[in-house]
């Protein structure tokens, strides 16, 4: 199968692009950061049948070297300094160049590099002519537009780059841009109460506090505007001593005659892509523990959870305030979002539904 | 101001208690249940000039009956039971009776039993013909009246018993009813951030997880509404892995024409008691880490902070919505305000802010 | 290694298995408890070719059903009480009996129930006619033999049940018994840092405090003796507020002559099965967190890992002394012993290590 | 006994000062670093009827400024820049010099400098002719002499400097010196498990992870053998994510013949100074949590033990190896050997029982 992605890759490369000569062909993508992100997202482009990855950079020849040689993923230097690129034979990696002999043979970049080199990274995409897909720890105004497969999957459709807005901003999304749809009109108030650390970071604090986001409010809730402009949202956020997932509160105040119910707005969630809704004292699921076991049992690896939970019976309609919770597993709900969003920029499927149910029905595939 | 108390004070008690000691009468306090909150009470009242503990309870001769002792404290027994009563002897400590032995000397009884034995324990009190206070884990519907100092002193003056509202009832009041005051109305949004368990105990969890209160909306902020019913408010809560403070995430919708800007309602703030205000930058207190460090400088004993902690950097407001976080010490900002409930019901201080300053000058007194 | 390995278990199973039935025959395997333990056993004999799972049970239609239905088991109900097993029906779940009739079609049952219920599960194994596998939480006294892979196979070949011990006491194994086998003798105090709660368990505590087992020594190093009793060994224990792993601390007195140096030791355990080493400094491994981040990257369902880890930066050996840390994982490190147990009470296959490399290849194949 | 010892160190004071001064000589303290035990220390210093704080220093005008000045700790700046100094003024604070102005009126200075600042300092002190004493976060060789009141006071008499050992060796020498006093020789093995961050420290992590120190064996036991050569011990220590106490879990192997029993260590540990033993399942003290709230109780600033915590029920001589758990308020154990220590160095008190019982009855009247 893969020669026969190689063949097809070649013959597409060849002419513009597959999708005009009538039949399928792979989306060469390139991850600039083979890290937290990185490494998820290049996974879930492995198992799409229609793209493929051409190669992943590190900075130099370290540990999570060796999980892009066990999956076969080309490795490539960040940086194009000769010697930077050199460091990594010796430590028994091949590395075959550097980050603009990745994207000389890329279609797309995912940029999953931690640090804002945004600016500077941009540059580079342009200037090898590949598109790019930015990571929510960018601002909007870097990227001048961003990526929600169920807010604005239309508006990126063809465009050069965009950037897939952060794991809150996604999660916040996939509930709100429904109730919005339905409604027309959203004013919500959110408290973010946030892991402090990822699980494999033990550097991070607080230990034994909780610790607000000062800025008040936070910038977190807004960035729901970079992919849905229409819904008025504003947020808090504190950190807490976990490492698993945020939780959302949410009262999220609809307009008078919105016509829905409690159940009604659940019913809407449970059709809405990405959602799970459990029913905590039913299942016993009531922490972010039991939400991760739930996960970990569904048996992605790193045991991920790319939907939002919503917990049934934290939910609540009292008159035009909408009451609810949600728990983000912050390592991964983006995923599958960027493989959507490498179709629109590449213009290769234009419904955001259609899109959704391909990524996710290939990422399923893994684990049956 | 203080003379003229003590003035009051005493034409009040010429009547009761002159016959004993011929000038000042102190009122009698019990402590029924000598745990986390009644331990805090006993030293709050017994150094106040106008009260006095006259014996505290125990219901086995467990590990607090060291404290009571060591601090001078009559101990009593929880139960009439005569078994019960003569088990504390052989244990090495001198029980004084049981309840109904506490009761027949007594005043007023604070009420700090942990379970919820409220209605029993109310008729125990009535039919002893003393005054009762208790704490907010019992419910409204059985004390029938509630009290926070800044809240309804005036309605709880004389009256039979009460109630002195959660810590975390009592953090809402100490900063929206002065701004009720000002605005006249008031609807509010609340997040609870609760510490799942106190410092003493090693029991409770999470260890790793945030764990939402799927009631919602939580009972905690319509609480406030037993004490100044005009205040409209909802909150949702969440227990996360801290034992140190609540942290509270606040939404106050104040009326047009409200007149207030950021600023103004720091210095309102700034002018009500029991309510501290820091700026998170300039002093580096930036979690309730560093709030909880902070109390343990000024020297209270258990390193108690009594009063609300708000952030300076966390307040602001944006239209009509005012944003501000604030941190509840919630072994301990209750303490004081049992204090001036006892004068309210004694009928000894009509003036809450009189009450009030006394309070918490005779606790400040005990560390200088 | 791996390759001769597979190499050995091929001819081996082309003997053994001929004989018995003219083609390889699978062992079939009951499951009695389908939780933490359970679900991953099942999954390990699914993957074998020589067992298969055969059915698995759950005391009622709760949550659990789900996977085992998702996976493919047979569910049966943990009881035999006609009423129980209707129950899961209403739920939509298929029962296909209770214990006795699962029995009735099992060779082997491995015991993964969370309550000591073991000697009443005994008798119901007994009576049944099939071979029965406990886990670590039921005492030695109970079953009279204890099993760990590289310890004890041999004396465990076609007994008619055993107790696969503890995850520390198979951790301890895996880095103690090639010691003793080289040195002959071994005196061995350990302290145990044990994560106080599973990922999935929000209800336990402690959150901020450390725990000792206030029994001395503590039972977890000497159990070691129930599958090697020539190694002198003693331990103490703490919880701490952690979810991922337990850690050893130990120190291992070598007698005198033992010939070693830290280089050997540590070379010894990389040709130790199941036995992880890697050094902290190079690769940033430095506490728990990035151990099982290390694990999910592997790739297991759940983020497992079956080795005891071990930091080559934290082994010395001074004098006869050698110092060591070691961290396991709790939920998995005993799962593929089980595998192996299996095998030994079948009398399947009496070559520990052949049959370690079997099982640990059909793992590691579903992950490739 | 107490009793007994505050007679004996009236009749020494009497004697023991008159020929120096005529009467009783205040010993003036300055404490260079006013922070997590500058503070503790300056409280110390302050209540004993032998010494004064003379001055303390802060780097800036920061936050801890408000503490000395409530306390009525004149404030020196920690450098003798001009600039420094004069920046206190502008933000309210009154200070009274640069440290060269600080030593010139004080006797002895308390080094509490968080950094590894101690050959710079020391020559500073060395050249103004105070004697000083340094904590344990210098090395021993950087002082060459080092100090814990029940191991080496004598030792300690007139010399011109020292070191106060760390918490952790303070802690050890507690209960260790006792039994190497009753048997001559002894052999250590410690696991140290250490609280990761300070209460007041919202920083560092881990949050879900145990980290151990890689270097084994590590500094800590050994760092014993600088107050009591004798005493043959080693240590591992792990970091775990709590914030109030280490515990030690400890392995002493006591010489043949030592002629003890649990009950008599225990007696032994009993009637040894600054140590506590109490029965984990009569009090319910059975964690740190419980240790720690049972010193607030005891109602000293910030809620200290000076005192090492043993359980009782965690002690067991098996043999000739005495297995005990023991733990550490790291944060201020070592406050009262600092007081010992300068009376040591100023030669005013040559009896450590004497130092030791007149320390601690002078810190035990403020809470009385």
């Amino acid at each position: 199968m893969l020669d026969d992605q190689i063949t097809r890759s070649k013959v597409h490369l060849r002419g513009a692009k597959a999708p005009t000569t009538g039949r399928v062909m792979t989306i060469k993508v390139a991850i600039n950061g083979y890290g937290t992100i990185g490494k998820r997202v290049a996974d879930a482009v492995a198992c799409q049948d229609d793209m493929e990855i051409i190669g992943v950079t590190k900075t130099r020849p370290a540990f999570g070297c060796d999980l892009a040689v066990r999956k076969g993923y080309p490795l490539y230097c960040t940086f194009d300094n000769p010697e930077k690129i050199a460091a990594f034979a010796p430590a028994g990696y091949e590395c075959h160049g550097g980050l603009s002999d990745l994207l000389a043979v890329a279609d797309i970049v995912i940029d999953c590099s931690p640090g804002k080199l945004g600016a500077e990274n941009k540059a580079k995409y342009q200037a090898a002519g590949v598109k790019w897909i930015f990571q929510g720890g960018e601002k909007h105004e870097m990227t001048g537009m961003s990526y929600t497969s169920c807010a604005n999957h239309a508006a990126n459709l063809n465009v050069e780059g965009t950037r897939v807005v952060s794991c809150n901003t996604t999660g916040l999304s996939r509930t709100l841009v429904p109730l919005y749809e339905h409604c027309g009109e959203l004013s919500v108030e959110c408290t973010m109460i946030r892991r402090a650390a990822d699980p494999g970071d033990s550097k991070k604090g607080p230990i034994n506090a909780i610790k607000p986001v000062l800025k008040v409010p936070s910038h977190h809730g807004p960035d729901v505007m970079t992919v849905k402009p229409e819904i008025n949202i504003n947020s808090l956020a504190v950190a807490v001593p976990t490492t698993i997932m945020h939780v959302h509160s949410i009262v999220a105040t609809l307009p008078e005659g919105h016509g829905l119910t409690t159940e009604s707005v659940l019913k809407m969630w449970s059709n809405s892509p990405r959602v799970v809704i459990m029913n905590g004292a039913e299942t016993g699921i009531t922490t972010t523990a039991e939400v991760m076991e739930f996960a970990r049992d569904m048996g992605r690896t790193w045991g991920d959870l790319h939907e939002i939970f919503v917990w049934e019976d934290g939910v609540k309609l009292v008159g035009n305030n909408l009451y609810y919770f949600q728990a983000i597993h912050q390592e991964s709900d983006v995923i599958p979002e960027n493989i959507d969003a490498i179709r629109a920029l590449m213009g290769t499927e234009s419904d955001w539904q259609v899109s959704v149910a391909k990524t996710d029905a290939a990422i399923a595939s893994l684990f049956e």
